[in-house]
């Protein structure tokens, strides 16, 4: 029933600025289909994944416009390249609020179109509707990994060791500073961490990389130890993270320092987009190589055991006592 | 951040909610992952689609869980139908609403599952949020068709004649009770038109039957003029429609009546989730035999020329002038 919300003239201007973002993509029929295909190399399957962003919960209305598509899309990115898959294309279904306005939607299409630049996807379809609420963008990204190869939550087995890539707490140091908190940073630091919250850097060329060398592998949105967690209960496994391994940016340690309590909220705060991965010990110098072709440090931060749950422990080697962590997400 | 907006219980209710509708695909993973895979049968393409349904725009807060449900589900599967595809599976993006409570979480599963057994089809993954606002259910669904044959918006050739399955302007007749046009018709009739808005049927069985056979499809969701615009505007050709041709129900014809302007009406209304479609003349005869096969109506109700756009002819075989017609849906 949108016909009847009179918003004729956006829904064009959303066709002419989309339909250059499907070029790439014969099976996108231009946009100007109900559907689109796609085709997966011999010997590969595709792995799908959705997330939603919603304004006010994961991004603020006045975020720039281009920033907010890039994490829409990046959000996805990042969870198929965990899953060691390749992204090839996307979906975007938008529920455009009523203060949307065309420079908007210009701003939004450019910032997708310099993210499909940068990973090499082509958006193929999916849905514009009106909502009289909130800016709600789902995208639903695919990507293919070679058949019965994508990696898991569940496969870490004791003895393994956990890594993690990049750095970790940056978003949530991001989200502080708005709270007031940045008295202690400078405009530059401060920077660093918004662009960590905007603009997460889905680590696509690492995760295919780790096929064959990861036993098991998760995104960071939730949190570090959520997400190391849900490796824990899918492989049936005990994860034991040291809170002095866990790789913190120059411009958190300003921010929040580095005790113990600034590495707990760090590796609680989510938005990460880093991947956590477990592997054996015996695949640790190919992963050194992996993180040096990619250019992407990876930290060794545990290691898995026979039982249950994930335990952070702190400098003496002692399990923190942690309070219940991130959600369970479907 | 949605972990910071304290909904856990109703996530933990979802992921035991949602399990057993992703027990049919293994790729499914249980819906412990952040991925799911997807294999295709050899010779053939997935087919996708997305659609976003909106509290208020595309369905009512107090319409019943089960069938917001159902008709989230069914407008893709109608999409993958209308596509020739074989539905296989979706992902369920949704955005709860404050008012969103654990029975109408519940029933909205049943919903789903009682779909599920009715099409075949089986939840793969998703997201699930929380919104300030209104809820929002975005559904992405899978389908397979033979290599290179999906039907597409674009295909019609001079000659053709246009076919439409069921009935038109069901749903937009419901929507007209509701606004206190009911007078006419008793409770029976009310619920006719009532199952047609809130529970259309996907022609499923029909769709696939109709490679080989059609030109060019689409499913009537804006209106069956403004989709068979669609078909003509990508076929760079002109579609004539004769009035008198149009099917329209038993409840409808009481509704409404039968004259030229319940037709333009019913023809602009949109929500109907049949297939319309172009086939050249020589496959009349095996269109009719896959509609008694499908014991789905099917009624040929014009023809494809040259030039462009589409015509309404009334009784005397003129055009009747037309406002525009739809809207753009990418």
């Amino acid at each position: 029933m949108d016909r009847r919300q009179g918003r004729r003239g956006e829904f064009e201007l959303i066709a002419e600025l989309f339909a250059p973002l499907a070029r790439g993509a014969p099976g996108a029929l231009d946009l100007k289909d109900d559907a689109a295909t796609i085709t997966i190399p011999q010997g590969h399957e595709l792995v799908v994944t959705a997330d939603t962003l919603v304004e006010g919960v994961h991004f603020l209305k006045s975020d720039p416009p281009g920033s907010i598509a890039r994490k829409s899309l990046r959000v996805n990115l990042s969870d198929l390249a965990a899953k060691g898959a390749s992204a090839q294309s996307y979906m975007l279904a938008l529920s455009l609020a009523p203060w949307i306005d065309d420079d908007w939607l210009k701003r939004f299409a450019e910032g997708l179109a310099a993210d499909q630049a940068q990973f090499g996807v082509t958006l193929i379809g999916g849905d514009t509707t009106s909502t009289p609420a909130v800016l709600t963008i789902t995208i639903a990204a695919f990507g293919t990994v070679p058949l019965g190869k994508m990696l898991k939550r569940g496969g870490a087995r004791p003895g393994d060791r956990i890594f993690v890539s990049g750095t970790i707490g940056d978003a949530g140091g991001f989200l502080s500073v708005l709270d007031g908190e940045g008295a202690r940073i400078d405009a530059e630091l401060r920077d660093t961490l918004a662009a960590r919250y905007r603009t997460p850097t889905p680590r696509t060329s690492l995760g295919p990389k780790l096929i064959g060398l990861a036993s098991a592998a998760v995104d960071v949105s939730d949190g570090l130890l959520a997400d190391v967690g849900h490796i824990a209960d899918v492989s049936r496994a005990r994860i034991l993270i040291e809170a002095a391994k866990i790789p913190l940016s120059g411009a958190l340690r300003v921010l929040w320092g580095t005790d113990l309590e600034a590495i707990i909220r760090a590796a609680s705060a989510g938005d990460d987009y880093e991947i956590a991965f477990a592997a054996p010990e015996s695949s640790r110098n190919a992963i050194a190589n992996v993180s040096r072709e990619c250019d992407i440090l990876v930290h060794e931060i545990g290691r898995v055991e026979e039982g249950e749950g994930v335990s952070l422990l702190d400098l003496g080697g002692c399990p923190v006592a942690l309070g219940r962590l991130g959600f369970t997400h479907f």
